[in-house]
C-alpha cells in the first residue's frame, strides 16, 4: 500500500479542521502551543517510517504515557495488579471522583487518571530498592520502546502541572483514604506528573508502540517487553478505555486500539501490521485531538485496516 | 484448523464449570432450565457448521436479539438513530436508571435495556404503515439472517416477562417522560419483550451472525443486509458494550466482538473468519454465561483468533 | 396581634411578585390557571379565620395531600411504616430516581413523590377489607380535618395526571421491582393521582391543618386524629422535607414547618398557635409557590412567630 | 422545672446504652477514650448550670466547632457567604465527594466537612490583615461565647488529624479545582483541623451556645455576637443539617436544633429557654453520639420542650 499517498490525502482532507477545537489551557505550558499544528507518522515492523506535516515536532505526550507505565506495572505485578485497578470502561469523564467514591477507591481502568495514579504508586513500590526510581525507570522504558535515548521530561510542564493539579491531588488523596495507595501522596503525584511531562514526536511515538502491534516484542530489535497475551490485553484496554468518555465513539468510528493525550497526541495500533501516531493540539469536546481523531478515522477508512 | 478437535477440547475443559453460577430466576420460564447444559457452534462462510454438546438445544436468546433489532434500526435510520441512543459503554449495570436520568433519557448504547427499548420504539414507528409490525419484521429478519423459517417467539417466556418486567417498564416510562419514546409505552414494552422471547439454538445463532463477520453480507446466500461500514460499527459496539458492565473484561479476556443474553447464550464474531454461538444457562455475577464466557476465552486462546 | 393588618400588609408587599415565576404546565388542567392569583388564610384554635385575596378560591392541593395520607398511614402502621419509607431530607429533586435506585427502592421520606406513592400503597393494603377504599378514606379524612364535607376530587386534573404521569409511573415500577409496593402498580398510581387532585381553598386548608398545630387534636371539635408525639414528628418532617430540594431554604427563611404543592398552595403550622395556608400558582425554580413562600417569610418576620 | 431530677432520670435510663456503639477510630487520639463516659449539662439564661456524670470532662469538640466558625463567617460576609456554600441538607454522608462534584464545588451547607472548609477559607481571607489569624480568632470567639479563657486547641489531636486527613484534603483540593477556595490548600486544611481540635466540656459548651438560644446575644454578659435574624437562621441550619445524613432523624426524634461532633459531643438549643450539651464518645452508625442522641430525645420527651 502506498502509505505516503494515504498520508498526503489525509493531510489535505483535514486542513479545514485545523484551528477548530480548543487547546488544553489548564496550564500555561500547554495553552501556548500553535493550535494549527498537525503531524502523523506510521512505523512498520521493518522500521520504515512514513510521516507527514509536523510529525517530527515534539509535544507533551501526557496521558499517552499511561500505556508505558501500565506495561511496566503489568510486567511487574501481572494479574495481581487488577485487585487495585479494574479493566472496564468508565462511563464518566476521565477525572470523575463519583465513580471512585462509589467503587471504594478502585479506579475502573488504568487509563483514567485515577487508574494511572494507582499504577504509579505500584511502580514506586516495585522500584523502591532498585538503582533507579519509578519515574526514571518509566523514562528508561519509553526510551527502550522507541529505541531513542534523547527522549526526556519537560520540567516546565511538570512544574506547571504540580501547581495546578488540584483535581489529581484530590483523586490521589481519595484513594489514599480508601487504602489504595501505598506510598506518600506527594511522591505518587510527583511521579505521575513527571511521567505525563515526557516530550516525544509522532515518529518516536509510532516507533515506541510497535511492541503492542507485534505480540509484546519489538519487531526491529527483537526485544520482548511483555508476553503476547499481555500485549493483546493492553490493546483490548486501549480500545475500550483509551479515550475517556469517548472510547466507544473512537472504537466505533476508527476501529483500532488507541490512546489519546490532552497534549494533542494519539497513538494507535493495528495488530500485526503497524503503529501510528498523530498530533494536533486542538481538542474536541471530549478532550481528544479533533483533527487527530478524524485523521485516524480517514486512515482506517482509506486503508480498510480496522480490526472489525 | 481442526475445529472439531478444538471444540472437543473446550468441552472437556469446561466440564468442571458446569453447574457453577446461577440460572436467571426473575421469571419462572427461565429459572426451570437445566443449569448443566452446554453447547457451542461455529459457522464458516462456506456454510460448514461445527457443533458440540447441546448446540442444537433451543433456548431463549433474550438480549442477543438486540443485535438484530439494532441492525434493522440502523438500516432504517442510519446516523439519525444516534440522536436517540449513544454508542458509549455504560459503566453501570445494564438496567440502571441513574445514567438514564443523568443523561436526560438518552441511553448510552443500544445494547443496554434502555437502548434496546428505544430501538424497538424506532422500529414501531418505521414499520407503522408496513404490512407487518415491528415485532413481526424483527422475527422475519432473524429468520432471514439464519436462513431458517422455523424460528419463533416463546409465548410462555413473553407472558412471564410482561408480568415481572417492572424495571424495564420503569425505564420505558422514564424515557417517555424525557420525550425519547414516540409510541405508547405498552406497545413498546410488548414489542421489546416479544423480541427477547425468540428461541434459537447455537447452530442457528452462529449461522445468523455470519453477516457481521462478512461486511454485512450473508456469505452463503449473498444477500446484503447492511453496508460493510455499518457491520464494522456493530462489531465495534458489541466489543465495547456487548456484555453490560463486564464488556471490558470480555474484550480483555476473549478479545472478539460478542453479545450475551440472560438466557445463557453468547454470540461472537471473528471478522472475515466465522461466527460463533455458545450456550450454558448458569450465569456469572455480571449476568453473562459463566461456562460460555470461559469457552470463548479458551477458543481464542487455542486458535489465536483474537482481533488484537 | 392584629392578623388582619398583617395580612393586608403582606398582600401589599407581594404585589410586585405576582406574575413572576411559572405556573406548572405539565398538565393542561394546571397550566390554565391565572398566574396572578394570591390568597392567604390563618385559622386559630378558636376557629377564627383571617383571610386575604383569593383565600376562598379553590385550587388543586397536589402534594399538600401527602400530609393527610401520611397522617393516615402513620396512624395505621406507626413505627413499622419506617421500614418502607425514611425520614431524611432527599438532597435531590422531588422525583429523582437516582436516590431511589441507590437506596434499593426505599424513598428517603414520605413527602417526595416516591415516598407518597409508598404511603398510598400502604393505605390500599390497610383499607383493603374496609367498606371504603384508600382514596375514599383519604378524602373522608381530609373532610374530617377541615370539618367540611363539600371537599372533593377534581376528575379533570386526575385524568390529566394519569395521561402524563410517566415519571411517577417509572418511580412506582422501580419500587415494585425492589419489592416495596404490595399492590398492583396501576391501582397505586390511580390512588396517588386521585389524592393529588383534591381541590381546596386556603380557608379550608388552614382549618384542616389545625390538628398539627395542636398535638394531633382538632382544637375546635376536640377530635384526636393522632397522638401528640406523632403530630410533633409530622411537623418535624414538614420542616426538614416539606419543600423538596428547597426544604433547607424554606426552614432557613421562613422558619416554620410547611408543605407545598405544585398547584401553588403551601400550608404551614405554628405549633400551639395557628395554621396557615397560602396560594399563588406561579412557582419559583424549586417548584414552590413564589409569592406564597415570600408571604410566609414576611409573616414570620412581621410576627416574630418562627419556631427558632 | 426540676432539671436536676430530669438529668438524674436520663442518666439512669441511658446506662444500658453506655458501651454500645463505636468510638471514632480514624485517629489514635480519639480511639483511646473510655467509651462508657457520659455527661450532660444545661445552661439557662440566668447562668444557672445543671450537670450530670462527666459533664466537666473535657473532650474534642470536632464538628461542633463548625457552629462557631460559621457564626464568625456569617457575621463577616452576611448573605454573600451563600454564593460559596448552600443551606440545604445533603442527603449524603458528611464527607461525600459525589455531591460536591455534581454541584461544581459548592458544598450544600456549612455543617458538612466541605462546607466548613469553605468557611475556614473565608475566615482566612477575612482575617488576613488582622492582628490574629483565622484559627486564633476562632479560638478567641469560642472563649468569648463560653466566657472562659482557658479553652484551647489539642495539639496531639491536630497532628493526628493532619496525618490521616486524606479525605478532607481530597475535598479541599476538589473545591480548589472548582475555584471555591481562595487560599492555599495547606493553610485552609491546617486552619480546619486546628478548629476541630478544640477541647471543651459539656458545661463550657452549653454556656457557649446560649447566644443561639437568645437571638444572637449572650443573655448573661449582654454581648451581641450576631443579629436575632442570623441566630434564627443558624438554628434552622442546625435542625436541618446538624447531624449529617441523620439530620432528619434527629429533628424527628429530638425536635430541637443541634450539632454533633465525632468526638462524641452534641450541642442543642431550645430557643428562648436554654442551651444543652451532652457527651458520650461511642457513636451510632451515622457517626453521632449514641447515648447522647438518646439522652436528648429523653430530655425533650420528659420536658415537652420540642420546637414542634
Amino acid at each position: 500500500m502506498d502509505f505516503s499517498a494515504v498520508l498526503n490525502n489525509i493531510h489535505k482532507q483535514i486542513q479545514p479542521l485545523l484551528g477548530q477545537g480548543k487547546v488544553a489551557d489548564y496550564i500555561p505550558a500547554l495553552a501556548e502551543v500553535d493550535k494549527k499544528q498537525f503531524g502523523m507518522a506510521i512505523t512498520l515492523n521493518t522500521g520504515e517510517c512514513y510521516g507527514i506535516g509536523d510529525y517530527q515536532h515534539p509535544f507533551s505526550v501526557q496521558s499517552i504515557s499511561k500505556v508505558f507505565s501500565f506495561t511496566l506495572a503489568l510486567r511487574a505485578y501481572r494479574q495481581a495488579l487488577y485487585t487495585r485497578v479494574g479493566r472496564e470502561p468508565s462511563g464518566d469523564p476521565f477525572n470523575s471522583l463519583v465513580q471512585l467514591e462509589y467503587e471504594q477507591g478502585i479506579p475502573r481502568n488504568p487509563f483514567i487518571n485515577a487508574g494511572a495514579i494507582v499504577v504509579c504508586d505500584s511502580l514506586i513500590s516495585h522500584f523502591r530498592d532498585h538503582k533507579y526510581n519509578a519515574q526514571k525507570e518509566t523514562l528508561h522504558f519509553i526510551r527502550e520502546c522507541s529505541n531513542d535515548d534523547t527522549i526526556n521530561f519537560d520540567n516546565n510542564v511538570f512544574t506547571s502541572e504540580m501547581q495546578h493539579g488540584y483535581l489529581n491531588i484530590a483523586l490521589a488523596n481519595l484513594m489514599k483514604s480508601f487504602g489504595n495507595l501505598n506510598n506518600d501522596v506527594d511522591e505518587v503525584i510527583t511521579t505521575y506528573f513527571q511521567q505525563c511531562s515526557v516530550v516525544m514526536n509522532c515518529q518516536q511515538l509510532s516507533r515506541a508502540m510497535l511492541y503492542l502491534a507485534y505480540h509484546g516484542r519489538d519487531p526491529i530489535t527483537g526485544r520482548e517487553f511483555i508476553s503476547g497475551s499481555q500485549a493483546k490485553r493492553i490493546n483490548s484496554l486501549m480500545l475500550t478505555c483509551g479515550h475517556y468518555d469517548a472510547s466507544g465513539d473512537f472504537a466505533f468510528s476508527v476501529g483500532i486500539p488507541g490512546k489519546s493525550g490532552v497534549g494533542g497526541g494519539i497513538v494507535a495500533v493495528i495488530p500485526g501490521k503497524m503503529a501510528i501516531a498523530v498530533y494536533s493540539p486542538a481538542l474536541n469536546k471530549n478532550g481528544n485531538s479533533l483533527a487527530g481523531t478524524k485523521a485516524l478515522e480517514l486512515f482506517t477508512t482509506m486503508t480498510g485496516l480496522s480490526i472489525f
